[in-house]
């Protein structure tokens, strides 16, 4: 692992160059002075990048490296390594499956320089899932191949937005089937894994939220039982464990009472009810932190946008709140993953 | 009806007394103009006014009339309408019959005010439901007393915080039921109703936007086929019609759009996607107004909160947004009201 850099050394990725990520990029590396908080290195490839720069009208010297020596952080330079599966101007809004290949391509050498410890932690663009399939990657999103490349069997997704931090207990499941995912022994097992994720995040005796599922938590069962049946029991049992846990917590209360700092961290039971609350308060600066891997990932929350891909329309901010949480926790969750890997030998 | 007052006239009831009402209004009273920007009648009795006084240390004389003729608005003092149940100071927090009695008494008289053109219209404390059916009232809650007592079939709850403004296709069910309970026809009638309330508003050529269910939208049928089966037709069918309507979009667009402008409100599909939405972007301004009654109420969105009444720690900012928005609404709900009235003749 090198730790002669003091600064953090974050990896980006362009995710699918059709889309409004080389932008974003750009804009965030030459808007906001990245490149003086950090050592940052860019995975993707060179065409791309100069589309970009003409596109924003953002002008910034790009040096390719192929390994961490090569790399002068001190120079007003952005530091490339090239995936070499581009060599022409992209035509944005466009599913390609070269585009898939290419993005495949970009994430792929980003995980390979994390997993050596060249780079602390990886701030990814976001990918289009068809054009990854057409490209031959074999996983369906992000998560999937960071889990595979990193042998890692899960990975927990957190968002976070101003001081409010959200997990999830469920995601990408239609509303009506949430209620029946909802079991007591999944609440129990999450809510270890968001205190063992909030202490990784290096807070001393964080205090998570469970929100509630049914409107007013239920009204002692009046709208709804699952609070009684299955999240105050789990909340229960943690709490004789010792755990800093509160909950059931009406929905439209918790993240309101968790961003003025009443809680660390509150566990959403299902992807509207979390995301719902980080995007309503603030659109462009929710930011996704991908967690249990050997290092921090965080992602820009929002898609491809192909509709504004190439007009110099995007907004940049949630990339360059998404490059900043990267700078600010990757060492510790390296460090922490390497304990606990070593602790396990 | 009486229009010889140019500003306002709005009833304000002191709800349980026992809760957070009382005080929140005295303190609407004396920390904030209120007084100048309106007219203002409380339904109450002297004794819990006085002692809410007493509690937050804010003094106003209070001068008791039984009709509009008795009124000098230009005054500095509380004109109050006595309900003549209580005598003797309250014990807060208590659930009490006669508390409920005193509630239920306040909110009747207002209604009577209103309906005779009295007043323009009515903010509402919050009530306590056990107080009120102890205290002999019929009604569960104010919508049930308001519908009775004006005999309006139906009346609609409006949420409003900034620019944002929420309106409800379900609220007061189970989560497991929601999906079940969203049908293409129910969304079209709605579409229908939110439209002529934004119009009763003041609004010309209003935009609504149609929340969708599942996480993504439903990512064309992969996770949940509620849009594509019921929600979308709806919106096509208004379309049609020429009615400006967009949907289903991701819910955790939507709000942040209509907050930004895009859409002058939003059918939020159950209970906590708009309660989420409105109360973690501003928790102590967002206000309820009930619509298609034959005058505006509105209310606090918050309960009696009996844990901190008496101890003056509540906050009366969402009296204040509440009065406000009656104030600013009222008259022309009333003369929207009484000319389709008139249409029906």
């Amino acid at each position: 692992m090198n730790v002669s850099h003091k600064k953090s050394v974050i990896g980006v990725t362009l995710g699918d160059p059709a889309g409004i990520g080389p932008e974003i990029i750009i804009k965030a590396m030459t808007n906001h002075p990245l490149l003086k908080e950090a050592n940052i290195i860019v995975f993707g490839d060179r065409v791309v990048l100069e589309q970009a720069s003409d596109i924003t009208g953002k002008h910034i010297d790009i040096v390719e490296i192929s390994s961490l020596q090569d790399a002068h952080f001190k120079e007003p330079v952005l530091h490339l390594v090239p995936g070499r599966i581009l060599r022409e101007p992209v035509a944005f809004g466009l599913v390609d499956g070269l585009y898939g290949k290419a993005a495949y391509t970009y994430i792929t050498m980003a995980i390979e320089w994390a997993m050596r410890g060249d780079i602390d932690g990886i701030t990814t663009a976001p990918l289009q899932k068809e054009a990854l399939r057409k490209g031959g990657c074999p996983y369906i999103d992000h998560t999937a191949i960071l889990q595979a490349k990193t042998k890692s069997s899960v990975s927990t997704t957190l968002f976070w937005v101003d001081n409010l931090r959200i997990f999830f207990l469920t995601r990408h499941l239609p509303l009506k089937d949430v209620a029946d995912a909802i079991t007591a022994d999944k609440v129990y097992q999450s809510i270890l894994v968001c205190m063992g994720h909030l202490e990784q995040l290096g807070m001393d005796h964080p205090k998570l939220a469970v929100a509630a599922l049914n409107p007013h938590g239920g009204e002692e069962g009046m709208m709804g039982e699952e609070e009684i049946r299955e999240i105050r029991p789990a909340v229960e049992k943690a709490k004789k464990e010792n755990i800093q846990v509160e909950g059931p917590i009406p929905a439209d209360s918790v993240f309101y009472l968790a961003n003025a700092g009443q809680y660390d961290a509150v566990l959403s039971l299902y992807h509207d009810q979390g995301h719902i609350a980080a995007k309503t308060l603030d659109f462009h600066r929710t930011v996704s932190l991908t967690m249990g891997l050997p290092f921090l990932r965080t992602s820009v929350d929002h898609g491809t946008a192909f509709n504004i891909a190439g007009k110099n329309m995007a907004n940049e901010i949630s990339m360059v709140e998404a490059i900043r949480m990267a700078i600010k926790y990757s060492k510790q969750i390296r460090s922490h993953s390497l304990l606990s890997r070593d602790g396990e030998k």
